[in-house]
């Protein structure tokens, strides 16, 4: 399972333009990590909001992708995101975790945190879909 | 008023990152685009849900910021976005428009289309802020 | 279809509860409206948010269920509402609509709205699924 | 505080309506709870989802009280529940709990749990706003 999780995040051109690692996977839960850099950068010099996002969807994403079967495939069909604070740190730590395994949806949420993973800059929900399709054909 | 927002968004270093352009900003509204490269991939060769919606809240962020006072600054305090469909298209485009503008806050929704700007693939309703104060010190 | 969705709102005990009424059944979209009395307010002697929430989930959920075959059922799987502004007003319209519909999953919106559908007090977006089988033993 | 909380409890018309009980009230944290009745069930006999979303904004709107000074009072921005499953049980159970205290928002959940306080139906984040005005002219 590991192994899938990682060659599907190796596969993720955006994750790598982020400098995102994931650096724990484990049954319905999974950490992505990335640094400060000048790209990440919103107007006041702190990671964007998009970034802190990319990498909440992606952890809720994969965090759900641990319990489904091989060859299926996890597409997000909605999400939400609480921003606390402005993410004035040199590196955040996306942490998410399935709080709701369904039939079809699965429920997931992330927490953003900081270089310490103490302080919490944003809570992410999602909804996510398990695809066992073709996903080249697929909308939800 | 139009100045104010290409300055700000030109310090966003993440907008760049992206490959991201401010193509139309008028009061209440601004339109952001992004071609598709391999650096923004997901698993399967499409957008990253985090791409859109990187250029989703710029959008709505944007368009709040066309109606604040200079020398204010925009924050998202919370934002949710629905994924339609997979983005297999060759460019997004992220319009941005102000559907309430309160004393303290301010709500914005952006579509997310493919590069005909016909099809919607994600949308998205965000709560923003106007800061009067310097935004070093602030948490919402 | 009209019939369908009548009668099934006829079995909604707690749409009879809040004196809601379905006023308009088309083909993607549905109006319910509610007038206010003592037994909806909050503390401030307005709508309580939860009516709102109520009557627009409900015509969320009835546009959908406007596009589904027959002796299908329709559940919310999530929803989100910003509430505008105090609901100060006599009575409140919920103005459902279909955004889109994909093989298993239906995104619908709806503005709530005052007494002369003029002030939009509340907007939410829902996800909703149909479900084929028998609705008593399904979760999501 | 405590009192204060209760004697805004008993001015919401609507919770007497939905037959809602506050059970627990300490700093940060509520419980409010509702048993069935055909007055509040949906077209298939459980639960309304708007009864579920009308606790749990309750719950979570005076979670947020508990902190606030005297003489505010207190208005939801906004909110985004997830339904997990059909609520089929004899009572549910909301338990608001506040997860960020900002300087103009707070950002609560609260978990709508079955009559035993066992399985988790439905989970909801909300943003609300401190109002230190008089709450009959404004919006947020």
């Amino acid at each position: 399972m590991e192994d899938r999780i990682k060659s599907n995040f190796a596969r993720q051109g955006f994750m790598r333009t982020l400098g995102a690692e994931l650096v724990a996977v484990e049954k319905g839960k999974v950490i992505i990590t990335c640094p400060f850099t000048e790209q990440l950068r919103q107007q006041n010099g702190f990671f964007h909001a998009g970034v802190l996002t990319s990498i909440g969807d992606s952890a809720c994403g994969y965090a759900a992708y641990t319990l489904m079967p091989d060859h299926s495939d996890v597409l997000t069909v909605e999400f939400k995101i609480n921003l606390f604070k402005p993410a004035n740190t040199e590196r955040v730590y996306a942490l998410g975790s399935v709080v709701h395994f369904g039939k079809t949806l699965v429920i997931a949420e992330a927490l953003i945190k900081d270089h310490k993973e103490e302080v919490v800059l944003a809570k992410m929900t999602a909804t996510l879909i398990c695809m066992h399709n073709n996903i080249q054909s697929i909308a939800n």
